[in-house]
């Protein structure tokens, strides 16, 4: 099984493709209507070489996961990109109106940097960026 | 921005990496406690080559988009993975436990055929497995 796509259920195909170019910095190739399904849909390439899933269980203190779980229950939670440069990115993300979550990246797992943007800012998509810490 | 990773909220890790080791056919690579996050993460390869985010909206009649939308508002809604035999991994699945929302695939998008998962039966992930249809 190979991760072929992720599915972003959306109200308004127009104003999402313009939202996501923005945050990813490139267009959608392609649209196709899937009249079986009732649908319109849009591509994007997501990049992604060696993408992982990541199973998150709550550890230790009360924290968002919990939380999540408590609200939602399980399920997929966020998407994650990598980028060359946290703070860049945070700085263009934040001047593009995208929210930010935090000020200063902060450690997560597999050693990276990471910055979380408010889903009410990425069309209900809680997107996190990192970047690999260097040594 | 490329993706890196799929973050999945999960309640008990253990239970959920042997349901997701299942569906995948691989067991995680890693483990890993982050406690400034107050979570425990476990790792699987999405074996991803080419990964698309495909934005899904409503069109024409009122469909599972649509209902999605009215429930829960916009947002992720679901994992598709490509296999080589579509009919073969629906049964290899529905012996193994996992509920099938068809019974025959459906045609998708990009020129696939798709079957669809119950969350019910995978952690809370809709999950889509898809076939590229042969000319």
């Amino acid at each position: 099984m190979r991760l072929d796509h992720i599915g972003i259920a959306v109200a308004d195909l127009k104003a999402a493709d313009e939202l996501i170019a923005r945050l990813l910095g490139r267009a959608p190739y392609k649209q196709e209507v899937v009249a079986e399904q009732s649908v319109i849909t849009s591509f994007f390439d997501a990049g992604a070489q060696d993408a992982k899933l990541e199973l998150v269980a709550p550890e230790g203190a009360r924290g968002p996961i919990q939380k999540y779980l408590d609200k939602r229950g399980p399920g997929i939670h966020h998407l994650a990109f990598e980028v060359d440069d946290i703070r860049a990115e945070m700085a263009r993300l934040a001047a593009d109106g995208f929210q930010l979550l935090q000020e200063e990246p902060s450690l997560g797992a597999d050693n990276k940097l990471v910055c979380f943007l408010h889903p009410k800012s990425t069309g209900g998509v809680l997107v996190e960026i990192c970047q690999t810490r260097k040594s």
